[in-house]
């Protein structure tokens, strides 16, 4: 199953309506159509910064996974916003770094239109044993 | 309305599931039962990485709304993942330094046991004019 | 006096051996020679994290002053280390996003055989007013 | 010798005039005298950032080390400047999360009468293998 198949049937990636539409080499893209339940204002469609970090995360996590085929769980990330997300939202990430103990991997997120909604930067966890990290029992999922 | 039922109401936040219980004076609580929509794992109830900085963006703004109330939108923010939530969780926010134009807030995420699942620390625009910033339109909503 | 003038007359850049070599219109470069006094390592040449955040932070706030014409102080930032430094840096900043609160900037820090040594992105205050903020009395220092 | 008397030693550390003055299990204290050549405003000692983040990065990668006994590089750091530096400097750090591949530390930067200064968060590597990591060579230092 290609990573970005796996990515999409997660359940939290589909709650959140989000597509990965690619994840290969160290780049992945993602997107979201903005819908009433991502919104902050009922008045007019503006998301919580929430929608676009689990696009991000989502994004770069799938950029990174493509050069290690398992589970890279997000060390930390820093998401920093520009301007409202007021329409259907595509992100794009390239790993920056890939290291055998952590990878970094940066990502923008914009409007359909362009606009430069946010830019995230995460570290993710590639080491290769399970060695009291984070997160306890890893699973060596098969991604091709 | 007080700053935690104002924000209880918005869309992403109920999408989310998340309650804020108490925002004031520069202090957030907010919790969320983990639910099969936060998963990543669909063999056990490891949350994605997105669900705790949901939780932790919300309680972070709503800590710093408590001072102004009147939207403070996040100009970024940072998490640190230090273990899986895999259970339901509870975040506590604290305005840190609230100024003029930005005011600086952190957060702790813990599972319902005690643990500490996550770390963020976020910056919020406090800023009192429409004066051409990442939010478009300012709406002065009045939050008691 | 242009921006990369007043900045290199700052005692802590001269400390630093840091040089702005251009500052305008969002974008800023700096360098920085490496020496003996920037190692951690005695026996071979690798730099303190703190030198390459020196010349971020430095060349960061240069891109930004270069919109505003006045001292526009680091609210936060964020610095990514990719590989060792181990020779002279040169470093390239561009304002992302100028707003009247505050400006976002990205920081690329390469050797200069083009390694690509660390990555920062930091907010920077651009606000008007003496607000109470983190610096006290602003300094309106003419930058022109 | 002891992980404060190794630090004390580096190039890098003695030339910003920082002192570690502990480091033992998880928890670190470093110090540093404001002078002139930290300063980037002549007219009176407002330190450059880069100096209270050159002492966060020092005191929050002592916590780790001592934990670890051997160097622990920076992956990335977050520094939240809330005070001008104005005042002889003390900055505590204390390890998070400690894991086998990284570990998190947070640190509060002070003035010698208490002000909050700045706030980091980094992330620092502890994995054991030299697996094409940032930093080249590892050196094992033998560290007490």
């Amino acid at each position: 199953m290609s990573v970005a198949a796996l990515l999409n049937d997660l359940p939290f990636v589909q709650h959140m309506g989000i597509e990965v539409v690619e994840a290969a080499d160290g780049h992945a893209v993602a997107e979201l159509e903005l819908a009433e339940e991502h919104t902050t204002v009922p008045s007019g469609p503006v998301a919580h910064g929430g929608v676009a970090y689990a696009l991000a995360d989502t994004v770069g996590g799938a950029a990174v996974i493509s050069l290690h085929h398992r589970p890279t769980p997000t060390v930390d990330m820093r998401i920093d916003y520009h301007a409202p997300a007021t329409d259907d939202l595509r992100a794009e990430a390239d790993v920056v770094r890939d290291g055998g103990s952590v990878a970094s991997a940066d990502v923008r997120v914009e409007s359909v239109d362009g606009t430069h909604v946010a830019s995230a930067r995460g570290v993710f966890k590639t080491g290769g044993s399970d060695d009291g990290g984070p997160w306890g029992a890893r699973e060596d999922r098969d991604l091709e």
